[in-house]
């Protein structure tokens, strides 16, 4: 199976290692070269161009940034290249229109799509322990399940319309930055207090005994932001995606609304490369607490 | 060992049946006589008056609903009658001012004190499961450990000023609260969307992998707030104990505002005795969705 | 002077017919044919297409609904067509993102661009009460001054930048939907707490004289909505252009988030047609009292 | 007449030497002495005690900063020794709550009790242009009408219930906070843009055309907030009171509350003491803009 991989991210780096690992021949792309090297050291044919990049592929993978990204490279680059019959699996979280966008001009050249949009840090998408979030017509779903089982650890399939992996994606994203916000403003409170944050968060580990909590309380509580796992200003990407998909739906989010203005705090005062746990910090700013 | 209980809610009954299991000698008191009677079946001397609960004991236990009632009780009911030397044990989520007039008044007595706000829901008193945030001088909080050991699994030792465990207890408390804002947010516009809002938990799930997603998600997924394991004025009451300890604190909380503002919609739309879950059905209501 | 006029809606009919008043040959185009008959009786011609619309003219006025509409006329119909010498003058509420594009595109066609959008309701357009908010390069904003005159009861020169007029237009709109809130949440609490709204409102505005309150005082204590003066989703529209531009400049702006979210919770309650004031029902609503 | 009058603040002082210069016999009680020194000179007697001012007068006034001072004042220290059929005189923004118990407390001991908060800053007491909302029983309003004559430009009787005034005063003053925070996010916006905000508010003025936005618009753009005519810290107060009627009756107030936690933000940056209208400054902290 010939694949082409768009992205060569912290996240598309290691799914395309992967990829190659499990025996795929796998065309990677991205548009600043240099980044691409490690995957040509890995075994990956470099295309010059995302034209290039999908001729005689079964199945092209994008793992890039934002609509934009994909909008450029597979709706306007590749989209007449790509041959009919092929499938494009899209990994990245784009918006609820776009992927409506994207079903209809594949249907329109005979081009199969599915939606599968990852949950996992780079160090999950090292250790295929990423979990996808699938959704398009069953036989394309089946069709990319081996691509999915070689890069995660599972699968929810979420419908037959791609948008729904979307919509799925950016609402658990959301709950992972609402977690982020009510630790923020945790910590502020019991840190100004004068109390101890980490043994605060003992408490809040035997609570919840989740992960999420345990990863994040720990990098909310030691303040260390650095090197970003996800970046700030992806996370307000991200909810801005959730505030424009209920927007489009009418639905009032006004947890979301606020984690928006937080994040614009966060970047004006220069933390929108840091990690976007980061927007802890905002709260504690915000209490007069000195700035980590 | 001999102990004074008060409350015969549906925290404290379990709680003071389990100090009976493990073999104290308790005398109960609540203001409405009747819902004591099943305490006095389990073994439980009954007084008529506060006074007389405390009248040479080792040792008081208060798990009343708000900070009105344990300062009515043990403030000025109880005070002057409970014996020097004997221990305060508050397990009731009240205010981090109540907390420190608590000991300032019983150290004036010459009586210990120690706050130990606990969390679960009345199963998990009834199980022996909760888990005790105690805060207090060390001697104090050795001398109730088999108290603690009686009504619960574990115990976090959050400081030597019992105010620490208060402030811990209402700090977690709003945390959960924000799990069900940001559950309420998301079913909402999942369930607006026309999607499944249980497939789309089973995604919540594996990413949080937490009892307190589960258990609560399910509630709101399946839109069942009677009975209720926690009312949602009580939700009200420990939010506020948050925003007032914040205001103290010069810590601005807008997470915590706008929960205080949800319950209070809920309470106007007559869900002030459901679960306090019943928060995210202001979500949907909001979203214009047909009302559970 | 040629003028072609763009939008025959409940604006720009008023301020068509006051520039044929004031001696200008007008030309008007309307998408819906239908609409734009009253300006044909009053003198008009009527033009089949925006490019016809312009052929010819010194000067085109747009008073269109949104980006969408303004991009479609202007910017892919008629922008070949419009003379080099030619002025577009913006009076639409419009993006900073747009305006800066229109200011490129008018510029390399050799055209000349003023944004000069507008403070008023119908009734003002009608009563040439409009307040103009101009900007642009000083030559082009004299050149369309007799144009403003002839609309308005005045105009005040934001800037050189023709974005800066839109800008204060869009943050402007924002200030008066932010009464509107304000004045929903105190008639909530005022008629909630069995007051008369109306004897609260001459408190109001004996401390603040003025119109603004006045006019909007009473229609959110009458609870009288319709006819519509401006329809609540193009509230909607002019929130969401005040939250993109403050997204680009890094600048939280929570209270408009705030209205953003009730904007939707109003039109979701199906009141998108009717006045942007009753913005205000959605704080009535969520305490409990009983829809208007 | 004899009038005891309790307060010698910014606003108290100019209050009570109008009463003086209306003829009023004055007896004058303020907690720190040395304030009270400028009245004396003014011609009022000085009394050592709260009880001692009230003995043998017909009408009591208090303008003091907080319920606590009321409370202390009034309803402990004094309400014995003021005469039956004398009337208190409450111009001080105080809570709903209180309003009710200060009703009882007087018709309990045969006295009568009137609430007249009043609008208007330092300024306007020294002019004699404060605006009073007076409510009470119709006999004891204009009993003390001379009163208010005799300290304000105007009176709006809100009610037979004393503390429809009170919330009346509360509301207000919410309104006027919410212009502040619109005012301190509008010129964030606009000044990080690049523009100037004084012109901004040219057209602000020329839309509202009122005196609240002429006079707090400039102190935003000027960025002057010393001498505080009203401190923030009485501005948390008010907003905190017009949360707790609201949490009263059941009204979510979302405005008010991100007001408070403004507050909050602003006393955490040392901001306490400034004028309210520093609360301007935290929309532009939040968006990065140095500080004034």
């Amino acid at each position: 199976m010939k694949v082409a991989f768009f992205g060569a991210g912290n996240m598309g780096e290691p799914m395309a290692a992967n990829l190659l690992r499990a025996g795929y021949e796998v065309t990677a792309y991205n548009r600043t070269r240099s980044k691409i090297e490690p995957l040509a050291a890995a075994g990956a044919r470099i295309a010059d161009s995302p034209a290039a990049a999908v001729a005689g592929v079964d199945a092209a993978i994008t793992m890039l940034a934002n609509d934009q990204a994909v909008r450029d490279t597979m709706l306007i680059d590749a989209l007449s290249a790509l041959p009919a019959g092929a499938v494009h699996m899209c990994t990245s979280t784009i918006s609820v229109a776009l992927s409506k966008e994207l079903a209809a001009a594949h249907a329109a050249h005979g081009q199969g799509y599915v939606a599968a949009p990852v949950l996992g840090r780079p160090e999950a998408a090292a250790a295929k322990q990423l979990w996808v979030m699938a959704a398009g017509p069953k036989d394309q779903i089946e069709r990319c399940r081996p691509l999915m089982d070689a890069i995660g650890r599972g699968v929810s399939v979420m419908g037959e319309q791609p948008w729904q992996a979307n919509l799925t994606k950016i609402v658990v994203n959301f709950m992972i930055a609402s977690v982020l916000e009510t630790l923020g403003e945790s910590a502020a409170l019991v840190r100004k207090a004068g109390m101890d944050v980490h043994a605060f968060l003992d408490v809040v580990n035997a609570l919840f005994n989740s992960p999420v909590y345990a990863n994040y309380g720990k990098i909310v509580a030691d303040r260390r932001f650095e090197p970003a796992g996800f970046r700030l200003v992806l996370g307000l990407k991200d909810i801005t995606l959730a505030l424009d998909a209920a927007g489009g739906e009418r639905v009032p989010l006004p947890l979301a609304s606020l984690i928006r203005d937080r994040y614009l705090d966060a970047i004006a005062h220069g933390q929108g490369d840091a990690d976007w746990s980061a927007l802890s910090e905002v709260s504690a700013r915000h209490a007069g607490i000195e700035t980590a």
